[in-house]
């Protein structure tokens, strides 16, 4: 080794010591503050070195709060769910760092340059993946998108590469041999990605990968810079609203004088509910899931209705949710998450009881969220619900309607019943206190979250026998037709 | 319908509405106090409708506070995975009721009636249950195990089936068809099944099926008693001192003069972080798992050390989890599941940047939790290792040790340190000063948790060159061991 040679890498070692102490002390900082995560995307040329760059971000961080997240082709149950659910199932919590090899850009992208996906429905994966970057920088997340490039003379110097780096190549691996022309798709394919999804606040950035250290420097100062301006960065601006306020009272213009008597409930309950274990054991079933919604005014009969429908249900394929205050890991996460991590499995039922949909109410009207996050909630629980449709859950959700006096009435007899007692909260009492914010909400809600395929059921619940019938028989006639 | 038919019904209406209402309130009280979860097992024959007693539950419950876990086969990952980990990982939560359809009892028993288990084998997976089960109630969980019987009359009676039931039989579809020879077989499995794993607090119970009105009457009350029982019961009794304190301090017989230059750990370095690069890219690997375990006074140089060792490793197969504070998931579960949930897959690699140990250290010198708490986990520790140890991970832990002295230098030093400055918390000068406990508390450990297969190796940090030398060089040996 030359003087020369010595000194250079003398100055090259200085260099990243100084770069490794402002990334810990960047990394340590957001970990105190628990701002949202910080995520990298590490896209680009096979070999030029993706998994070589996370190496050193382990050499220089505390490894306690990194997280390696590699995606290759999707897998086993996988397949059969939403595109997105494995990226929101495996998202890092607030204050740490994800970085993502083969993210949630690496499928379409192979797709395009195989020819196994049109250039129409890449575009459409690339506006889901850019809303879904846009509801995690909304959450409080920062991205940073990272595409590594060698020119073509150095792509000729870095192949034919040894068979063992072959195969660690996980494109090679899963998709077969990469020609010339293939390469030159899938730099096509890069560009119009770029072009679609580089946003101000998850921008793609070329980073030459001929000099590992250069390239090693310049990613570890991107994403100092990226924790820096993000610790530095206020919570999320107010969005511009794209959400409709209502102008009917949809509630009011409901009739609240149907009834039904015993015996002809009796009835329909039974033929009701043999309609619906058949239904529930149809062959086709098997590839489709269910998830029912319930939301209402307290005491509108939400859990008798549920129960009424689950005892149709094998309980082994069924989970009742009821939404509670979330937990911390929860909080930790953008707010859609701990909805995400209960969609139901093919073959499964889910009921929530209380949802998302408690962003736009309960959050709203009591003040328990940003004016922003609300108004920012109806587009993407719309975003949410299209996802889980089109893998194939058929999503149903119900609006228990009653009265405010049916409401006083009930809460008076719940505090005479031993076996609804335990159900009446001194927070029902107050929630009670604002029903006309309430009414404003939920008509909002009607408004801003009704489309053709997911869209809300009012049932009057004024008299109970009538409204689970009316329950079964638009969860049966739903069924049927997605069964057909 | 007679009258007498009539009056018949309403009798038992009127009986299932009183339990209901105790029901009710006894699931409302476990949720309101958070108790340990009540599990119930059940079990037995096929066709004494094991689905419609859980059914009733359904019907009587609040359904939100209910989870249904229906077992057969192990799929997929399950199989390479310790027997025992698929319960761990769906437990109920506190405060919560868990019904189990095919438990932990359904493989051991099915295998041992078509042959595929000796008695032997049989006998011990039946004491691993026992213990987890004892596990689970020294944890404050409360469990009843029901068995549903029909006598041979009424067994005859039962089938054959009609065949949509028949393909709803778990066992069916998974085990072929069943003479009355394989009955005679589940039926003698089942009582030596009984004998083994019958005790005070996880009882079986025999329950005949004949009636179904009869069967579910007595199935719920006897989850009430269960609940009720529960409610009023103490924390855990102290329980017998299995664990021996130590006599020797281990502690103060090591070597604290080792040392190594410069040049020496730069060569040695080399040679022994290539040599870890080719073990993780051994063939076999990709069937086994490795867990490493990293304990050690504050400032004894975990971080570092493990930095070493994760830069031989891919990150794709990496999880680094600093051991913090539970959440409040992991505080409505056992202790150990918040590791349970980390443990790696096969080919992973999973590094605890302090551990499980934690309980027998820090929350017993800190009296974080009691002392029947601490001195039960010696052995759940130990049975914890050896599960994971019989499924193909190699476990190695490790105790970095340093002198009171050199902890004081080192504090010293990360005061004055950019890189190091953030590690250093309040929490460290106070621990410091509990410097006894700790030793005693250490030496406790090794004296109680180390086995032939999973010893501790103690490490000194005095010199951190050594150390990471000495470390590196250890994880080699062990890995190399294991893959030969």
């Amino acid at each position: 080794m030359t003087e020369e040679d010595k000194a250079s890498n003398k100055q090259r070692k200085a260099e990243r010591e100084q770069l490794r102490e402002e990334l810990l002390e960047a990394q340590f900082e957001l970990n105190r503050q628990q701002k949202g995560p910080v995520l990298l995307l590490i896209s680009g040329n096979d070999f030029a070195g993706k998994a070589e760059v996370i190496h050193s971000f382990y050499e220089w961080l505390d490894n306690r709060y990194l997280h390696t997240r590699a995606f290759s082709l999707p897998q086993g149950i996988e397949r059969r769910m939403p595109r997105l659910w494995r990226y929101w199932r495996t998202l890092p919590p607030s204050g740490e760092l994800g970085f993502y090899l083969g993210s949630w850009y690496h499928q379409p992208l192979m797709q395009l340059s195989r020819g196994k996906l049109s250039n129409n429905r890449f575009q459409s994966q690339m506006q889901d993946i850019a809303r879904f970057e846009q509801l995690l920088c909304d959450g409080g997340a920062a991205v940073l998108k990272i595409w590594l490039h060698l020119t073509d003379d150095q792509q000729d110097k870095h192949q034919p590469p040894a068979p063992a780096l072959l195969r660690q190549t996980v494109a090679m691996r899963e998709w077969g041999d990469f020609s010339a022309a293939d390469y030159e798709k899938v730099r096509a394919g890069a560009r119009l990605m770029s072009e679609l999804t580089s946003t101000e606040r998850a921008p793609w950035v070329r980073v030459s990968a001929s000099d590992p250290h250069q390239r090693d420097m310049e990613i570890g100062q991107l994403v100092l810079q990226t924790i820096q301006h993000h610790l530095q960065s206020k919570a999320a601006e107010p969005v511009p609203a794209t959400w409709r306020s209502a102008v009917d009272n949809r509630l009011q213009q409901l009739d609240y004088q149907q009834t039904l008597d015993k015996a002809e409930y009796q009835r329909q309950l039974q033929y009701w509910q043999t309609r619906l274990r058949n239904l529930m054991q149809h062959p086709r079933f098997a590839r489709r899931s269910l998830l029912l919604v319930f939301e209402g005014s307290d005491a509108a009969g939400k859990g008798g209705t549920i129960r009424r429908i689950t005892q149709c249900i094998d309980p082994r394929l069924l989970r009742v949710h009821g939404t509670r205050a979330p937990t911390d890991e929860e909080r930790r996460m953008p707010y859609l998450w701990r909805f995400w991590r209960r969609i139901p499995a093919p073959g499964n039922v889910v009921v929530f009881d209380r949802s998302y949909y408690g962003r736009v109410l309960v959050e709203r009207v009591e003040g328990f969220c940003s004016d922003a996050d609300w108004q920012r909630a109806y587009g993407e629980i719309n975003d949410f619900e299209r996802q889980l449709s089109d893998s194939g859950t058929l999503v149903i959700k119900f609006w228990l309607a009653i009265s405010e006096e049916e409401q006083l009435k009930r809460f008076q007899e719940r505090e005479d019943s031993a076996v609804k007692r335990y159900k009446l909260t001194e927070e029902d009492w107050r929630n009670r206190k604002r029903w006309p914010a309430y009414v404003e909400a939920m008509n909002d809600m009607l408004e801003n979250t009704s489309s053709v395929d997911v869209p809300w059921h009012l049932v009057v619940s004024e008299d109970k026998r009538h409204a689970r019938i009316e329950t079964l028989k638009i969860l049966c006639r739903q069924l049927a037709r997605a069964l057909e």
